[in-house]
């Protein structure tokens, strides 16, 4: 499959690397075609990788990841342009993190809103799938790093949309993974984030995740 | 010991219970000292058991709770009196939920502020401990009716008052308890109700909880 990437930082190359690693053809989307740092993970991540523009990364893919920071994702989403991005899958991984206000980090949208819904209303056409946002990216393409069973959501408005975002998950190693419903529902995994920035700070590590028991 | 509880609701009256079960005096405290449903309470609650007005309870109890819905909570601590909030213990379950706005409810603090601050920032010289808020009232005080290893977040800014708060989470049946650090750690805890109501519409049941898998 070929699979583009909006994001060249460490969450887009973690989960390039993984795809290429399952066999698929990635292009990792920088606002410039020769960014240094997508430069250098094509030359070590082999054969199937490739950098572009957002806009040529998302014009190669049948299947998209949006790893921006969440302060700039609807401008790159705009960069990539609608006509690369209609009809396609996209895995929203980011999170409305607000640094500005010094740690730990607040929430740009939250509570009646969210970035998952912002995204979406902006690309009505653009099949949004909200998952992989409440993990380290380590974790997102690895869950085995944290032992035992742990939870994965994800939402979205598309049935079809969120199937094939599950076989996704499933070949990066999740097992239990909750479907919360559309995708107003990215209000609560987003919203999931205080936490999670607060127990890295107790945990010192950012290999945990949360299993819903019952 | 002898335990306040403000709020004479399913939460006040399930916690009281409890700790009447433990061998505790409790006195649950409502608007009025003769509310009827405290008053059903209090009768087949057995001889540990009373009620009184919020000021009473207060006045009662060595350890306090907040059970009331967050909407009201700032308001039955100004009813309860700071002369008999101040220095003491108050667990605080409450959460700042608005349903006001249709389902699934939002949240009226949050991000940059939470309940628990408020409260504690109105009554400077209670030891306010946030926790419990995480789970369905039944699990609080049987955290057995989900199976497994769960847990339980809590935090205050009173390194004693959070010693005596573990011991009453580990009477209750709590193992794994981690402490986030100070009360305004209660934004990240209150943050999760929009996941929690939205997981009770999918497992359609109250009995779960969230596990730090790590």
């Amino acid at each position: 499959m070929k699979v583009g990437i909006l994001g060249s930082g460490m969450v887009g190359e973690t989960i390039g690397s993984k795809l290429v690693a399952l066999g698929h053809a990635v292009k990792l989307g920088s606002r410039s075609a020769t960014n240094e740092k997508a430069s250098a993970w094509v030359s070590q991540a082999g054969a199937l990788a490739s950098q572009g523009t957002f806009a040529e990364a998302a014009a190669f893919g049948e299947l998209l990841f949006n790893c921006t920071p969440g302060s700039v994702a609807l401008e790159v989403l705009e960069a990539a342009g609608h006509v690369h991005l209609n009809g396609k899958v996209m895995i929203d991984v980011s999170n409305p993190l607000l640094f500005a206000k010094g740690a730990p980090p607040t929430l740009f949208v939250t509570n009646d809103d969210s970035l998952g819904e912002r995204l979406q209303r902006a690309f009505p056409e653009l099949l949004l799938v909200k998952t992989l946002n409440t993990v380290n990216c380590s974790v997102m393409v690895d869950p085995g790093r944290v032992p035992g069973e742990h939870t994965m959501f994800l939402c979205g408005n598309d049935a079809g949309a969120k199937a094939r975002v599950r076989q996704v998950l499933s070949d990066f190693g999740w097992r239990d993974v909750i479907d919360l419903g559309d995708i107003s529902n990215a209000r609560a995994t987003e919203a999931l984030l205080p936490l999670w920035v607060r127990l890295w700070g107790v945990l010192q590590t950012g290999d945990f995740n949360l299993k819903v028991v019952r």
